[in-house]
């Protein structure tokens, strides 16, 4: 019978116990196991077991306490510094694992800053996962509550349902009240990474004034969330003062709301972006608790008219001068990427990021293709996040329908999720993962065979699939029938096609005498 | 007031009267002027008006009788033979209003056989629209009765449906009963060039015994089909009978109706393609209706394994050596392509047919860029489609969300037109077609400077835009706000954006100080 469901693959220690999603399928064929982001589950009230906890503890980098654990002085517990140490750690065996890679293969990447493994030691119920070039593609899905909607219950219902449907990592971008709160709980109910943007929660600190923020703020602010266990934060020290006139001009300025903060602060005092000028001690603090960077692109394009401009190339130098300091720090670095470009214009994007920033993995927002399509900005950007992904970009954040329209609620979520899923794996092929095209070659030939239920559980969204071939032929006996509704049992190649292989197999000349004598039917009629 | 509503551009004589969607703004702005393709509207029991009967009339081609004119013979009345007569039809007047070119350009590119001007002589409530790589990317939509469900009046509104949201043609692709009045309905109340694929309807005429098919069956339906005013016909004359066990042990073998169907009739008999031995014959029967070719590509791979194979390759070689067999016979020719491609292998799609068929226009079914997600196919294919429009491809044949699984219903047909509105015009942009970006900057500068209404009225899909919006902040007010509920008030970039701009445009140190002096305030507190 087909099915699908949770199976968890042993690594080279028991304590390694690496989850995929098992397709058994029918017709003598064997099982797919995909790559599974769900997590094993959690009540929201208790969250999810610590499943990196005892590796932690092992490495003895930190003073266990009641919560979290307690970084100790000094002590720069990265999976860079091990990485670079020569040690392979269960984490990077989990990810070798995962990505059915030799475990060395993970060592080298992070070592060589060309993929992180964002892993806070005070977030231990992640499941280990890479982001990196030479690895699976991976999609990220913002969340979080806004000032005008949404409460901390419905985040953590949409954590939970984006990672089920494929988000490998989430960003929680909450700037409303409860800030902390919402926070505690995404991190707690989170299998997968958790990203943020500090300066959001800095400037509610201050009340929203972004001449208020200093150094000392944003710097409280950042310890408080990687003590929570946040696993890596988008900082905007690339804004600089010097760049702010160079975006003044765009058709849409600055489109990021942290690159627009922070070019006001540089504005409002003339001075350099703090970020900036303090960036080597952010480092020093997120190096403790292996809080990853995501340099921001403050001043990516957020049009079509905007793109690979001078302000978003300027950025982009300094990202990569700051990927070094990063890297002196052992600090785990990813770089993010607009935003909106034309299709001509992409590749350029994924070559320069990788000469200035030294190979340090990419991370983009779309890019939208286009900015005619309000309300199909999923579509507009998955166009791009495809060919950004194909280029080398390592990581692809989603973009909704809802996209400069309004929050997302959990459909736009879903919707989101799953075009970036189809992006990303469409980057795959492109760029000859090993193992990719297994997947569609598996679903494919279901098709092929009328395998139907296979074709469902193999499908990215069984549910969807399954519910539109109900809406035209709902019977049971559909699911084994040699057609479907789009073209009717008359008309289909596919049934045709299987015939003729029977034929074909036989040599041309005796195929044809046999068709006819076999009254040249080449399809069942409808009874 | 923000409004959107149809214009008529009045070309060099007063009876070329052109259709534009125009979209009036606020703040000053010049009003933008869309492509449009909804056409006048028609009581489906009357039909549209005869908008080319008297250019067609005044040729003196045909002899009008009650219903459709009836061709004379000997002549070849195609926009290929005016065009390579140096006559500029007012059809070729009407194109080049609508797509802002010279007159000369869309004759010059007729006559090289570059692009096709589809329209039948009996077809005169079409408005002309051209095919070809010079000009703005085409999309089309497949709408049809099958066998399992649907019906005439139900088509009908599919095919009004699918031009209100941008099809640039539709195939009628019905299978089931009544499929000449179901025809007839819909070319009587078509504004844009129908296509059929008339080996389906031979095949029901036969009983749907792909044996019992004949060069003369085929011949007579396709009769019927021109004299009811069908614009092109895709026709599988390549794939012939040395081509089929290429395809038989392919993951998918053979995936198009047509090809299936072909691929039995030469084993049963061991015999060539009818369709490839009479090809003359039927191009001289086109030639008189001014029928324009679409070369199906019966072998297109119907899955990632099967992409850019032999089997696919050989049959397109064939088509090159028919364009040069319809060219002779000035009928106007363009190309099918394929179906499932990955991102990797597209441009080599294009470059072969480019250079195989002599440059006559291309025209794909996607392709989907991976097989692994049913009920997404709009998504997979639009990431292709947009790629491969890039690349030169004219047309682009959309897929809807229900592809492999049901027939598409009114939900489906839009979700497919708009998925390829937004790939094909996304490769207008990275073509550089002239004026394709004005409509992104439009909308941008509007959706910077919160012209809500603006941003509705230039979308693709303005009910859509405006009910998301709505979604979260429905109130009237919220219209104008400065904001939206993604990020709420205190958090919008594109606000904070343009308060920095009055201060930059004042140099940088004063604005400084300014700017603290005004109270560092960048956004409206929510009030």
């Amino acid at each position: 019978m087909s099915t699908r469901r949770k199976v968890y693959v042993e690594g080279p220690s028991p304590d390694i116990r690496v989850p995929f999603a098992e397709v058994e399928l029918t017709g003598g064929e064997p099982p797919v196991r995909l790559y599974d982001t769900s997590g094993p589950g959690s009540d929201p009230d208790v969250g999810l077991p610590p499943l990196r906890g005892p590796w932690i503890a092992a490495r003895g980098d930190v003073a266990p306490t009641a919560g979290a654990g307690t970084p100790l002085a000094g002590r720069r517990p990265t999976q860079l510094a091990y990485a670079r140490a020569g040690t392979i750690t269960p984490e990077m065996r989990f990810v070798a694992v995962r990505e059915n890679v030799p475990a060395d293969l993970v060592r080298e990447e992070i070592a060589a800053g060309r993929a992180i493994l964002p892993a806070n030691v005070n977030h231990p119920e992640s499941e280990p996962m890479i982001i990196g070039s030479r690895f699976l593609v991976k999609v990220n899905a913002n969340i979080g509550t806004s000032a005008v909607t949404s409460s901390t219950a419905e985040e953590v219902a949409k954590l939970t349902w984006a990672t089920r449907w494929g988000a490998d990592t989430v960003m929680d971008l909450s700037t409303g009240a409860g800030i902390h709160a919402t926070r505690e709980a995404i991190v707690r109910n989170s299998p997968v990474p958790i990203g943020t943007v500090p300066i959001y929660q800095a400037l509610e600190a201050v009340g929203g004034d972004p001449v208020k923020l200093s150094w000392e703020v944003f710097r409280d602010t950042v310890i408080e969330q990687a003590e929570q266990g946040v696993d890596y934060m988008t900082v905007h020290a690339g804004v600089l003062l010097r760049y702010v006139p160079l975006a003044v001009e765009r058709v849409t300025g600055i489109v990021s709301r942290g690159g627009s903060i922070m070019a006001a602060w540089c504005l409002a005092y003339h001075e350099e972006n703090f970020l900036y000028t303090r960036f080597a001690e952010l480092c020093e603090i997120l190096a403790r608790y292996d809080v990853a960077l995501s340099l921001g692109d403050g001043l990516r394009p957020g049009s079509i008219a905007d793109a690979n401009d001078e302000a978003q190339f300027a950025e982009l130098r300094t990202l990569g001068e700051l990927t070094r300091v990063a890297w002196e720090h052992d600090v785990q670095v990813m770089i993010e990427g607009p935003g909106h470009v034309p299709m001509h214009k992409i590749k350029e994007n994924v070559d320069r990021q990788q000469e200035w920033c030294h190979q340090a993995p990419f991370y983009t927002l779309g890019p939208l293709t286009t900015d005619i399509a309000p309300a199909y900005d999923h579509i507009t950007s998955a166009i791009g996040a495809a060919m950004i992904g194909m280029f080398g970009t390592a990581m692809l954040c989603y973009v909704t329908p809802k996209e400069h329209l309004g929050l997302p609620d959990r459909d736009d979520v879903k919707a989101g999720v799953i075009a970036y899923k189809i992006a990303a794996h469409a980057a795959d092929l492109a760029k000859g993962h090993p193992g990719a095209q297994a997947w569609d070659d598996a679903l494919s030939k279901a098709r092929f065979e009328f395998r139907w239920t296979d074709q469902f559980n193999l499908s990215l969204d069984p549910d969807t699939a399954r519910a539109y071939h109900d809406a035209t032929l709902p019977a049971e006996p559909a699911k084994t029938a040699h057609f479907c509704s789009m073209c009717g049992p008359k008309f289909c190649s596919m049934k045709l096609t299987q015939e003729l292989k029977g034929y074909a197999a036989r040599g041309m000349r005796e195929k044809s005498t046999e068709f006819v004598d076999a009254g040249g039917r080449v399809y069942l009629p409808l009874t």
